[in-house]
């Protein structure tokens, strides 16, 4: 025994993935994400990553080496029961410590297989397994137990790498012994989502703001990330109060709303399709989309959040000209003169979405995703979208999107969708004024 | 000088990823994976993988160490303009190397920015930085070029961040350089794709067989991956003659296929929706889709492939009874009876959709998804799928799925694909014995 446990502070961590597997073209790491955003918020910094294979030279040597750098070392993986699995005989090895089997853990292993009515296999015993001073961590959902083990001033925690066995037992643990080992200061998080403007320019319209938020006390950090047809703001301030934290997250998502303007969709890590789901609740606005190019992402977007059965009524892929007609009701003539890729058309197709439907509201989406299919006065990626309704409002837009065939859709969607909100976004705005006046 | 260069064997890699927003919660290393692909292509395998942040000395140790172990370093990122790139800097520094300015590479980014009726800012005049000794890698796609250099007998290669522009860059590379110092051996893959067995069903089926092709020479290793209706078999060989490769793997790719049989989906990459349209487009069928709980998904799919508008003419979601009814002309008897979720539903939508795209084949897709939804009788989970056509053929299928709303919809689209190839192949079949007869 090396005596009382340590109270130094934890600052810094590392996060080793362990498993042959994580070498190969096919498997990445993706529990060193999860765990990173729990120790992030603990005010823990990440300041390396390891995937090593199932060996014990190339695992001990990356143990040793991040318990030079690092207060904590987090280990994903090779916690199984097979001759592979070799983080337990490998991190005690390190440390020097002996393994010896743990009566109680091999008893619940038993019951847990017996519950199952099958016999444990004599190589889970090799999970019941525990290094000297070692603190056990229970798994509810596997028969591989955590570890806990503390070095001097350094911490080593073990866990198994099936992401559903390992998300419930660190969230446990930075509840925890990890909060208790952690600084008083945590970091708070805030998510901008915007749409309908490009990173640059979302930047240009920003950084005055987010700039300012840098110098206060304490100060407000801001990283934008972009991907297609979305840029994130994400505001992030460590601090021992919540209240200071919260209170300078709130002002800044503020100032920042103000100078986004409609842009903006979601503070609280909503995506566009929820928003828009609640928008149509709030007004109990039922909608229908005929879609072209986009080829039921659009539908199936809207589908993805629980609950839409109550405001999506229905959605119809309309590829060919002839299905825009017959079932769309596309009058043949407009398919004529403006061609299949015109803002008449998506209107067209909205209407008839919506006429299908029986609802409020439609939606029509028709453009040239390619590869084939472009022309010279519409290239591949023009999209034009429509939405019709409530009443006789109806919209339409038109735009050039740069990709291949999946990004065109994907930005096509997020316009569709994007438009959608435009319109009910109004409506508020005009209730309010109403209202108002 | 250090003389000529050396011509000895790379046969281990290390891989390291460098960005701080690698180390946050939302952004992961992708690069690796297609960097891991080229290498084992060429007999290399990836020993460790690394993600460092911006940070000179966190990326010095991290090279220092990787160089002690592999024969080879290929590191992703950092080579960009401004200052908190700062890989060429520190891996010429750790190998003691001078930078010094390209007159070439800078007149080649100030052209590549006037193209673009743009100034070249003085900023990216560092990309134009060359260590002592490296060879400079063309960046079609980006402004800074990639670098190799040669210490002793290992190799670094450096090399830009945004995928676009590495995946060309080392591409080429495993072309020249990288294929000249690699051993004779080649890694040939082949990738079995099985849906409508589980990941155990499908190791009880083939293992006997597998394990056999383990002891021939070149001996073929076997990978099983499970991901929700998906199992791949992913056989690999490593030999110096191309024909003996190919010679073994076509052999235990052709046993493997005898003992999975219709299962047995692809076995040259095509994903299950371009199986199902080269099917389509093979026998000139068009296809039109009546869908409920997948919301649009199954359409989608079909969608996704280039040229899926010559076999996909339309898709219908019908959430509500009432557009089951209306627009797809369910018996509304049927609803009552059978329930809307059951085979004689999937069927009747089947038969709708095939008559508003007034085509030849069918499909209908019915279900609950949940979260809410379910009962007794029908639990979250139940999915029912219709085919019906060429001609009068119809069948169906009720499925019992696990897990959240997402992965239901996976599921039951997966399985929508795979009924619908089922009925298609029965035609190959009876076609063939016609023919024979």
């Amino acid at each position: 025994m090396t005596g009382s446990p340590s109270s130094a502070r934890l600052s810094t961590a590392e996060i080793i993935a362990v498993g042959t597997e994580l070498l190969t073209p096919f498997r990445s790491d993706t529990n060193s994400l999860f765990v990173t955003a729990r120790l992030n918020e603990l005010g823990i910094v990440v300041r390396r990553k390891s995937i090593v294979g199932d060996d014990a030279v190339d695992l001990g040597r990356a143990v040793r080496d991040a318990l030079d750098r690092a207060d904590l070392l987090v280990v994903c993986g090779g916690l199984g029961p097979t001759d592979d699995d070799l983080t337990r005989e490998t991190v005690a090895a390190v440390l020097g410590r002996t393994l010896r089997e743990d009566p109680s853990i091999v008893e619940h292993l038993r019951t847990r297989f017996a519950a199952r009515k099958w016999t444990m296999p004599e190589n889970n015993r090799r999970q019941a397994s525990v290094p000297d001073e070692a603190v056990v961590l229970d798994n509810p959902r596997g028969t591989a137990p955590g570890l806990w083990l503390e070095t001097g001033d350094r911490v080593v925690v073990l866990l198994p790498g099936p992401p559903r066995e390992l998300e419930p037992m660190f969230t446990a643990l930075a509840h925890t012994r990890l909060a208790s080992r952690a600084a008083p200061e945590r970091l708070y998080r805030r998510v901008l989502r915007v749409t309908g403007r490009g990173e640059s320019h979302v930047e240009e319209m920003t950084q005055r703001v987010y700039d300012r938020w840098r110098q206060v006390d304490p100060p407000v950090g801001t990283t934008v990330l972009a991907s297609p047809g979305l840029v994130e703001l994400h505001l992030s301030t460590r601090a021992a109060s919540r209240e200071a934290a919260l209170g300078v997250l709130d002002a800044a998502t503020g100032e920042l709303a103000a100078v986004l303007g409609n842009h903006l969709f979601s503070t609280d890590g909503r995506s566009l399709s929820e928003v828009v789901g609640e928008l149509l609740q709030r007004d109990g606005f039922r909608v229908a989309v005929g879609e072209s190019c986009t080829g039921g992402l659009v539908t199936a977007r809207l589908v993805d959040i629980p609950g839409s059965s109550s405001y999506v009524e229905t959605g119809v892929v309309a590829y060919s000209n002839e299905v825009k007609r017959r079932v769309l009701g596309v009058d043949p003539e407009l398919l004529t003169t403006e061609g299949a890729v015109s803002e008449a058309v998506a209107v067209a197709m909205a209407e008839g979405a919506r006429r299908v439907g029986a609802t409020d509201i439609g939606i029509g989406v028709t453009g040239v995703a390619g590869p084939g299919g472009g022309s010279d006065e519409k290239p591949v990626g023009t999209v034009c979208v429509g939405v019709v309704g409530p009443g006789s409002e109806q919209e339409a837009r038109t735009a050039q999107f740069p990709g291949d065939r999946a990004m065109i859709r994907r930005l096509a969607t997020q316009t569709a969708l994007d438009l959608l909100r435009r319109v009910l976004l109004r409506r508020t705005r005009e209730r309010a004024t109403v209202r108002g006046g």
